[in-house]
């Protein structure tokens, strides 16, 4: 069956997932990207950035799990670009360039509607104004069996978490301090809504671990 | 000059440093003990407990690194004991049988006046109705020159912290979930407390992440 994965999501050791302040200059918040420095060094994200080979253990192996079998994205509306409110014209087309990273379809959860972004590549924007359940049904449907992942941030994670939607969580707990920002996991008890560590596996930089519901066990 | 360390502090990757409902039968609080399953695995503390050899690489160093140069420690009430309110009597003398592993003076936080206890091994135990400005005095005299340690709880960690008078901060994040307990740094912002990360190491089964102010930076 196909599963609601959140994956590759970083945790600072204060428990953030994203830093404070979001805008143009700083997608992940302000210090946020201490949060990626585990998945800026993989062979993954480097050879798809053209900048090489990058490390190829456990955190690569993590990422690369991050885009297996995924038939379709969920994005919030912040994940998606710094625009706030109505959009002002069609320019803003995702943080990623011509050829965003997706390949399959991308569902934006957003209160203003707006037409389908046909991207290089195989990925095409939706933009989704009737809640989570809407927007997950889309892309269930979308995924052609495949998975869906859940790609951020931290406030749609949270609110699929609560929703108890979510089918598996893969975290990976880093040495970053960020002080502030957008906690992920509190007032959230993952115990209560089924989850269970299934594995963890640590590298140099990070502390992976794996959480399933008990219908999911992952093998 | 004495610094005072928050040492081998695990924490859950929900941000628990302890487990919900401590008592006599769970000390560290319901799943409590999935916290301490690395130390358990170490070398000091299988030979602490007459238990053979344990593991000597990554958690053994950081464990035995957190009793170093130690001159005295502090505690709060509750990882004193289970017991609260005045004490009913004298027969109550800590989680750790008639030889703590302390071995050196230890100043327990309380309201209740009660006269020390002076233990086998070097261990005697103080109870201190002044706050923890004033414990943290007696611990400095008594400590000739030694650093002092929080043992714990977190209570007791989070009114240090945020009184600005820890100089560092040990953690060990950890793959055990939760779900509920004792939030370990929920509303205390390390960054604007003057911490920085200064090391960090993985072992199988945690993450060890250092933090110093900027005045104590650790070699």
């Amino acid at each position: 069956m196909s599963k609601l994965r959140v994956q590759c999501f970083a945790v600072s050791l204060d428990g953030y997932g994203a830093g404070p302040d979001q805008n143009l200059e700083n997608p992940l918040g302000v210090r946020g990207p201490e949060l990626m420095e585990w998945f800026f060094a993989t062979n993954l994200w480097k050879t798809m950035h053209g900048l090489g080979e990058g490390e190829k253990g456990t955190d690569n192996r993590m990422a690369e799990k991050g885009f297996e079998n995924l038939g379709a994205w969920i994005l919030g509306r912040n994940m998606f670009g710094p625009i706030r409110g109505d959009w002002p014209d069609d320019d803003w087309k995702g943080w990623w360039g011509d050829e965003p990273p997706y390949h399959v379809p991308v569902f934006v959860l957003t209160h203003h509607a707006r037409a389908p972004i046909e991207m290089k590549g195989g990925t095409t924007f939706h933009f989704v104004t009737d809640g989570i359940e809407a927007a997950l049904e889309r892309a269930r449907a979308a995924a052609g069996g495949g998975d869906v992942r859940i790609g951020g941030g931290v406030a749609t994670v949270r609110q699929y978490l609560r929703a108890g939607l979510v089918d598996e969580v893969h975290l990976a707990l880093t040495p970053a301090m960020l002080g502030g920002g957008e906690a992920l996991l509190a007032d959230i008890d993952l115990a209560a809504l089924g989850f269970a560590v299934v594995r963890h596996a640590t590298s140099e930089n990070a502390l992976h671990v794996v959480l399933a519901k008990a219908a999911h066990p992952q093998s």
